[in-house]
């Protein structure tokens, strides 16, 4: 058996998410079955994140056991060849000893969230981003996004269907920026709540729409009730952007 | 009656081209049919540039006369809804008076060129730029490009269904830039000719795979032979982003 660390680009809108389910196609199950019909091998690929349905990602990092000899080139190449027309494609891989392990060893994932804040409807990034209007203070976003920077218990931004033992969570990085018409809010955490990313783009503080100062987000935060939360933000600007080991 | 200037973004993958067309769909005809649904009115939809299949814009600009009474910010609406499902969006509609002409008061036009430069095929730029390898030399292929700048016969550049009665145009600028991963190559004139800008960017001195050199290039022009050129880039990196008035 040899370990192959893999990096992954998809594009989230053709699956119900990364991990293989019997009710629809994910990332997961496309990569297996690409092993299986070029290699002939019933592999398990692991990632470092499981993103929902309609998440994308830049770059999951992921592992896979392969019996058969062959050079991280070649197993690129039947990846890529066995994954069509899933809008798949490993960007990377090498071989790795191991001990790695893409979900449990990471110490860091990194997430973007993409939002198009205009007033018109998106024609080019439809699926891509999430449109917001009115008009968003990036400076003001950022400097309420602060107050959520650090350990806490973030009850308040988690999904109903959170599977995690513990609602405590060290966020180490929230940036709020604008990139022209975009607003770009980048996330870094060792690991993170089912749907906290989204939650905490979509509620209303980080909506930046004006009706929560970075002191009301503070106090959503501090109520650890999911009823303080506005509402999640849509799948569709989420990017899984890397992982850290 | 009265003329509005619009500024149109559309996705290229869903449409036979701009214009309007007996077999297939066109982001005229899309654009038409909602002012026909929503405002019982046939108009017609004037662009500054005629789009091939496949090719995007970012902000094309256009123009129409409407007959009934209605406001810059109404007739968005009423454009956004009828043309929907359709990836098209107006993000700016003013009025303008009478002289105002879309195609033949424009001074010129601005194309964006996208390449992805690597190995690995594109899973959420599919359809949304073209993927070249082996590694590309944006500071040579900008070289490269300043002789094509100027006056000068692009018959060598040019599609052999153009319809334009001379081969003569004036290339304003054709810059190459790389953004990470992403090769960007600007062209601005005040016409261009039919594949012009595809024609360019395919040939081989463009694509830096360093077979031709700056003078291969100048060559190639001043040989005034289509079969001189590589072959065109194909239309999916290819986006209007701007035309002068």
């Amino acid at each position: 058996m040899t370990r192959f660390r893999l990096i992954i680009e998809y594009d989230g809108r053709s699956f119900m998410g990364w991990q293989r389910q019997d009710h629809g196609p994910s990332v997961q199950a496309s990569l297996e079955r690409a092993i299986q019909n070029t290699l002939g091998e019933a592999a398990a690929v692991h990632a470092a994140g499981r993103t929902d349905a309609g998440v994308h990602a830049r770059a999951m990092v992921a592992h896979v056991d392969i019996a058969r000899t062959i050079t991280a080139e070649r197993l690129v190449g039947a990846l890529n060849a066995g994954v069509r027309p899933d809008p798949v494609s490993v960007i990377a891989c090498t071989e790795i000893d191991h001990e790695f392990h893409a979900r449990f060893s990471c110490v860091a994932r990194h997430y973007e969230y993409v939002i198009v804040n205009r007033r018109s409807p998106l024609a080019l990034d439809k699926g891509l981003a999430w449109r917001v209007w009115p008009e968003l203070d990036a400076a003001a976003m950022h400097d309420a996004a602060q107050r959520l920077v650090g350990r806490h218990d973030f009850t308040t931004f988690r999904s109903a269907h959170c599977q995690a033992e513990s609602p405590v969570r060290t966020l180490d990085r929230l940036n709020v920026a604008r990139d022209g018409e975009r607003i770009l809010i980048r996330a870094s955490a060792r690991s993170f709540l089912h749907h906290q990313v989204r939650s905490m783009t979509g509620c209303r503080g980080m909506g930046g729409e004006g009706k929560w100062t970075a002191d009301d987000l503070g106090a959503a935060l501090m109520a650890k009730d999911r009823a303080a939360l506005g509402f999640n933000a849509p799948p569709d600007g989420l990017y899984f952007i890397g992982a850290d080991y």
